[in-house]
């Protein structure tokens, strides 16, 4: 019998993740190590990866990332989480370079060859990224999880920060939403694993943008992040308080698979699409025109989802461009505008 | 009622890891990415961590740690993880930067307030090791997991690597054995955390000895690991083969914490005993001296172990005379003969 690994697990991919509520709890009162010299990005502002200067000309950009199985293909799983948490690092600008495989699985239940395949899938995406695995950590656990710890270089002068998003500025999402209700679909296994091809491979690519764009092209990135588990608002939210802006987006415009609607329709949804609109509640407001379709979708928990590229608005068109033939589905989806009260509007 | 984090899970730290052998099995066949240019060191020999190089001067040591409660109290749990972790750079001879969290909570069952203590524990041990903690990632599951994921600096030329033993150097080892067992005795609530303290403030030590050393003491030390999950002659035996020397270790010298023998008196053992027996089997061999007692103790798995240093043989006193204040048991265990066709002998 082949197994199949979202049967495995309660709840998979990023919609496991920590409610973004309960995280601020937790880290509220602790008192943090001391930020050494070095640090020019940590956890502060939600950013997607840190960034510790090595010299003029050289700092690391490291981000962490793992969870439950999203797809039942032990290859495929392994080959998503992978380009899930390397995401982070191209979403700062940098070049991923070594990883480290973090590996919790039963192994009374599972073969070391459906393991084996997890690291497969997770080799190649590594590979494809030009990085290397150099270590990592296993033990026995009740149900599987995997992820990696990334390290990759930047430029200290051309990090793509949360923070300087600019009025003005077009925003840019390089891969369609919603994986988040897809693959709860497939959990249920309501969706068959064949339909969700579009959504299974847009998890898998690397979010290499840098690779397809000129030097002149990446300076018109004034600020980028992730869409991973806290969905687009919650990702947007973040970007716009850390620049001091606020994020108009249109919900016609957003990019889906052919799967989106039918599966939030359908009502296959997660913990997550519920604590991301909690998150969000006081900071994101709707235009009357938008369907609660439209809502879920916008709260969705993205599994390696695109990025959002803050972009000079005379660029737009040639960014999206260059992309979209390796990105199908990226287009622009809003624009940035001077701080209101609030830090996200969906029109 | 106060929780004690013991009993939430089946097997507690190092205990927990992917057994040896079947981790061999699981990295047989893969297909590993490309090694590229600067990694210096990877998996292939066992080290601690893994080794890229930036520049001339300026080497990455990075190592990834993780593992379940074996302690109750929530902040102990959370220093000896980060202990643990950062031990790792440390026994490459490296000084910890950065550090990003591993976490997974089970948000059911614990307060937040709980999961705020491990990270506390873990901050405090992270600022006395004068690294940052520049992020991470938490999920939501059935067991709590902790650990780090640990970048350092080092100069490349001087990596205390595995292979590097010398015939004739003598073993140091800076932390007593016995963790494993009596972290049993404690899950199994038949020795109280108040019995256990010397085990539970070793286990919180960093394994900084760089800090105690001066230059030319550091210039003595030829290869380093640290004793973790699969024990003095798991670990022993990987640094014998890496360097293709012999090690020659007294069992008598085994320096021990007051509880280590009662525990494994009272079968307090671990599946990991086992497995780093069979994991060692062909590679070990036991004088006949050599107690039953004194064998359990060498496969016994250790959670943030000492070091095991080899080092040169006029070097040892001075290097033990300048850690003994800070590392209590640190003394010489054994030395380095020529290849024979065995890794370790423990006489």
């Amino acid at each position: 019998m082949t197994i199949k690994l979202t049967q495995t697990v309660k709840k998979g991919g990023c919609a496991a993740k920590v409610p973004a509520l309960v995280l601020r709890e937790i880290l509220g009162g602790l008192r943090f190590p001391p930020v050494i010299p070095g640090v020019e990005v940590d956890g502060a502002n939600f950013d997607d990866a840190a960034i510790f200067k090595i010299s003029d000309d050289v700092a690391l950009v490291q981000t962490l990332d793992f969870f439950t199985p999203i797809v039942d293909s032990p290859y495929d799983f392994g080959a998503i989480a992978a380009a899930n948490a390397l995401s982070d690092v191209y979403a700062m600008g940098g070049t991923p370079k070594t990883c480290m495989a973090i590996l919790a699985a039963p192994l009374a239940v599972l073969e070391p060859a459906v393991i084996q395949a997890v690291l497969q899938g997770a080799s190649d995406v590594i590979a494809q990224a030009g990085a290397s695995l150099v270590g990592g950590h296993s033990i026995d656990d009740d149900t599987l999880k995997f992820g990696l710890s990334v390290t990759g270089l930047v430029h200290p002068q051309k990090v793509w920060i949360n923070s300087l998003a600019q009025v003005g500025d077009k925003l840019i999402l390089t891969k369609p939403l919603g994986t988040g209700t897809i693959c709860a679909g497939m959990k249920r296994q309501d969706i068959d694993e064949s339909r969700a091809h579009a959504a299974i491979s847009s998890m898998k690519r690397l979010n290499n943008v840098q690779d397809f764009l000129t030097p002149d092209e990446l300076g018109q990135i004034h600020a980028a992040t992730d869409i991973t588990g806290f969905g687009l608002l919650g990702h947007g939210s973040q970007l716009a308080k850390a620049s001091g802006v606020t994020l108009h987006i249109s919900a016609t415009a957003l990019p889906v698979f052919d799967l989106t609607y039918e599966c939030l329709g359908q009502g296959f949804l997660t913990k997550a699409h519920r604590s991301n609109d909690e998150y969000t509640q006081k900071r994101v407001s709707f235009g009357t025109q938008v369907t609660e379709l439209q809502k879920l979708l916008s709260f969705d928990p993205q599994t390696s989802g695109g990025l959002l590229l803050s972009v000079s608005a005379q660029s737009a068109d040639g960014i999206i461009e260059a992309l979209r033939d390796h990105f199908p589905g990226t287009c622009v989806v809003g624009e940035v505008r001077a701080k209101s009260s609030l830090d996200v509007y969906l029109e």
